[in-house]
């Protein structure tokens, strides 16, 4: 095959072009041996044969006596035979060697003693009775196992039955990780200005650690050239395998495609999938080098999708494929058609329909992964799909765990954190999944049963009650179950001591204000319209509103960075910050759910968990909320 | 909860005392912290909490000029806004931090250069335009994992990037393995006569590994009460969690027993399952104390049922249940009313019916384990099933690889292993399953369609021809192929040098000879029968014609072990074990198969190998079989 630079191959034809070449040009895999007893999950690579027979002799599976069948031919109750000890038998136990001579064993119970050494028979032994014969698990010479089979616990223990103590495996795969790029720097608990952690090895390192492989993560290498060549010679003289993890500004790609071209040939760089587009693969020095984007997402991609298979040929290993189910997708999706789309998705098991919430789609964004149940492939001429659409997600978790995930939708607080901690602490079996959406779009979520509950905190802006009213709007017809959780203290977050002298609403358009706002449908983002239009302040004279952050804490986030001056937040997210507050208002947060939902087990936990003395405790130390009715059931 | 006796108690009320005393009177499970990236795999022992957040610094995400935005308000084609570098602006590159003052990025693309440090916009910028925000993907103070969580590659990478460099999680709990026995040696290729292997706590070990936790490995302790208690004393100060493997002995499980007792407290002993119920659970110095038979396939059962809970517990772990698929009984399975069973079973997928055959149920045969491809659990108040009943069968190898499994069922011959080594070593994916069950068990499992193939070796005593008319006779009306295979070399094995001087069939009834069988319906059975018959032989004068072994392998593993005189087999058997081989006659060696299956891919692979040179070198090798018209189709 001649180098052909494709700009936008499909996955499953260049892994097809590339696997022939990996098999055909590259070195061949090596093998080793190892200890039996140290071989569970290796991989043959050669057919194990027994040496010796198990059981090695034949044994007495009776307390008793050994003797010659024969010698008991034709006793009966009338005609008993009477033996010698010493001369026609001999005493056994249980495990015992069956004596020379000897081809039965007759149970104690059996033996009428004469006294002096003579024992009296009324039946005739039948020939190897409550004998274990030779080889009556292993025989010499049987195969144990054939070749490139995986070695489980059982095994081990056959293998070492038939007496052998060391087996040919197939070397684990030795591979190289040589991170890249100028900004990158090792683990860190304080980065500097500017600074990138490099936690893409890691990951890849921990995958590879799955996969029967070994990863040897090599020193950063800057943004030079030279330097990469160099790395990647010396890298593919090292190991089996090869990974130069691109960094993720623009140019980066170029050099890492110049330099595996300088150092060997590259034979497929872009691939038709999203996320993992510039994916490079190539051969230095006869080891295979693959090009592995530096977005931790597109990353985590490509190393599923081909790094993995590689490895598989490496180590004459297949790895389990990810079970497949039908879920139903909860909102319209739309994917190239120019790519095949990997989406990770959330799934939940609401009423004994498995839902799936495409998560947020960033490649960057490595918690996307944290919180996902599993992938949705959407091919490379599929537009996407429409709301309510059947569609098949591999699983990231199993089916028995997101059976047992309470699912809860809506408006953000952190005190659904603690009520994760809390299930996890005390129910092992048990999960909380939350995505934040803002309390309209919890309200929306309940409505098409794809969650079991939903946080909200939405004031009536008419008679300034909360939730209640939004319920019986939205949710009309339904039968919900409103369930007290907290009164909580919403307010302004500005920095450390205050530095702009913000003291209320009629700041927020001051100039030189940065504001920092949250998203539509948020209740937050409901409350300051409501204070707006009460003061007749107008949205355009408010530098950031159009700035729409989905959580407290990452509104908290900018404000303590100094990227906004002002943004509106609870108290908690405030303090964690170490943020001033200006208090606004008390606003009840509550969690909605179907009234029929209240039976469900992991229902009634949430609602013990809510009750129970642990969480107030945290609260408390959180501060900014007060329990009240906590746990109460209202039916609207 | 006092002690008690109890003989036979459930295993599921078993579990849950016992459980309840671990959790209330063991000493806890404890913590430790590893660097993140060693924690893949292990469990949090409590939330863990960003520190930091990723991004920890607003990065300019495209190449061009940072601005603050609002210096661009009310730029368009008409009225351009022009800005002075360093005043107004500075140049960026993707990946730069946003410089102080700065809230937006305009691309290089539509930046206008005037010259002289200064630029013209032809469009106002939005703030926080083409900038990576902040606490995009985590914010500081944000819980990343809850409390008992499996920390996944992913989530290693969400800690580096949260500024997470240690985490806490459960130690891994350290087991302590003490074998007993007089008779039990180490792992050994030459095992002394009357010396047992000691294999289970390979085993034991193995699946500890799999289950989180460590295991260490006791020297070996004797039969004598009080070293067996000495040793349990050191074994549960030094570890988390003791296991005592009982020998196989009668005396011995008592031993155990009263030895836990000695040295701490016993709760349960005997336990309603089968294998397995001679357990014990127990406690000394605060530690759990498990006593599991010595028989492996027990040991393997009281493991998976008892003990790894228990690690669930400790680990905090939840390790995944066994995939349960439906599968149709191939043949009648007895049950005791009194235990509930765990029946080892394969698995063949072979019209699209996935068909169970119970395995071998002896408690010694750790091989059963290797091969079993499931387990099925008949309940403790179930006589068994009919054949053709449909049962549940818990997964021990993958559905895809069973899928993906010739099965062939019949006369045993070495080269079926052959076919199977062969098999895994061209075809990564596919496997054989076999199964000795005689030539005319072959046929019947084809007519019951639980087999792809079946060997067989019949000779029809009235024409003298090979498999045909039985294939007519037991399959009439049935579309069947006939796979032409070897003629092989039947004939009597002796001991080397053949010392009793036979010569003949003859010699069979001779005075002193002790002779070894083959199974009923097995073709060397038949064959032995045929020619006995035609020399007048009766079988009631040939000593050890009631004995009856599987397989080829087996009647020379016991004649070379002089545990038999003669035996009737196939040349390559006794070439294994340099036996003297006296030749009784030639005779083919086919497989046979539903029509229909000839168009199955794995049995096309399956008639490719037949007809590889591959096949044809290592059966020249082994010796004693003539190929010709290897791989023909013969349609009967």
């Amino acid at each position: 095959m001649t180098y052909a630079y494709l700009n936008n191959i499909e996955l499953d034809e260049a892994l097809k072009q590339y696997m022939e070449i990996v098999r055909t040009s590259c070195i061949k895999p090596d093998t080793e041996e190892v200890p039996v007893g140290a071989s569970s999950g290796r991989i043959t690579s050669r057919a194990v044969i027994a040496r010796i027979s198990s059981p090695h002799y034949n044994a007495c599976a009776m307390d008793g006596i050994a003797l010659f069948a024969a010698r008991t031919f034709g006793a009966t109750d009338t005609t008993p035979v009477t033996l010698s000890e010493g001369e026609d038998f001999i005493r056994v136990d249980t495990g015992d060697p069956l004596p020379g001579g000897c081809d039965a064993v007759v149970m104690i119970e059996d033996v009428i003693d004469e006294g002096a050494g003579k024992v009296k028979l009324l039946s005739a032994a039948a020939p190897w009775q409550h004998v274990r014969q030779i080889g009556e698990d292993i025989c010499a010479g049987e195969m144990i196992l054939p070749s490139n089979t995986r070695i489980e616990p059982a095994a081990v223990g056959a293998m070492l039955a038939g007496g052998v103590l060391k087996v040919e495996v197939w070397k684990k795969p030795l591979v190289g990780l040589i991170p890249t790029g100028d900004e990158i720097v090792g683990p860190t608990g304080n980065p500097g200005h500017g600074e990138i952690i490099e936690f893409n090895s890691s990951i890849f390192s921990a995958m590879l650690a799955g996969w029967n492989a070994e990863a040897v993560v090599y020193p950063i290498v800057p943004d030079r050239f030279g330097m990469i060549v160099e790395a990647l010679k010396k890298a593919s003289e090292e190991c089996d395998l090869v990974i130069v993890n691109a960094g993720s500004s623009a140019g980066r790609e170029d050099l890492s495609l110049e330099a595996v071209r300088q150092a060997g040939r590259v034979f497929v760089h872009g691939i038709a999938i999203r996320p993992g587009k510039p994916a490079i693969l190539g051969m230095v020095n006869g080891r295979p080098v693959i090009g592995v984007p530096g977005y931790p997402v597109s990353g985590i991609i490509v190393m599923e999708r081909i790094v993995k298979p590689v490895i598989e040929y490496m180590a004459a290993g297949r790895f389990e494929e990810r079970t497949a189910v039908k879920a139903t997708l909860s909102r319209k999706l739309v994917s190239s058609l120019k790519y095949r789309e990997f989406i990770r998705v959330r799934l939940g098991d609401v009423d004994g329909k498995l839902v799936a919430t495409p998560l947020n789609r960033g490649a960057g964004v490595v918690t996307s992964f944290v919180k996902a149940d599993g992938i949705l492939d959407v091919p490379l001429d599929d537009e996407g799909y429409e709301s309510g659409h059947e569609v098949s997600v591999q699983l990231l978790r199993s089916l028995d765990e997101i059976r047992h995930t309470l699912v809860v939708t809506g408006s953000h607080d952190p005190l659904i954190d603690v009520v994760s901690d809390l299930m996890r602490r005390t129910r092992p079996e048990k999960y909380v999944s939350s995505a934040h959406v803002g309390s309209m779009g919890g309200i929306m979520a309940v409505r098409r049963s794809e969650t079991h509950a939903a946080g909200i905190h939405l004031l009536d802006e008419d008679t300034g009650e909360y939730n209640i009213s939004y319920v019986k709007k939205y949710l009309a017809g339904e039968k919900i179950a409103l369930l007290r959780c907290a009164r909580r203290q919403q307010g302004f977050m500005t920095a450390p001591g205050n530095p702009l002298q913000i003291k209320s609403l009629a700041d927020i358009c001051r100039k030189g204000i940065r504001y920092v706002n949250r998203q539509k449908g948020s209740g937050t983002r409901i409350l300051l319209d409501y204070l707006l239009r009460r003061e007749g302040i107008p949205a355009s004279g408010i530098y950031g509103y159009e700035r729409e952050e989905l959580t407290h804490m990452s509104v908290a986030a900018l404000v303590a960075s100094d990227s906004a001056d002002m943004g509106m937040g609870i108290l908690s997210a405030a303090k964690t910050y170490g943020l001033d507050f200006i208090p606004v208002c008390e606003e009840q947060y509550d969690f909605i759910l179907r009234e029929k939902h209240l039976e469900l087990e992991i229902i009634r936990d949430f609602i013990d968990i809510l009750k129970s003395a642990a969480f107030r405790d945290v609260l408390e130390s959180m501060g900014g909320y007060a329990l009240e009715d906590t746990g109460k059931i209202i039916v609207v």
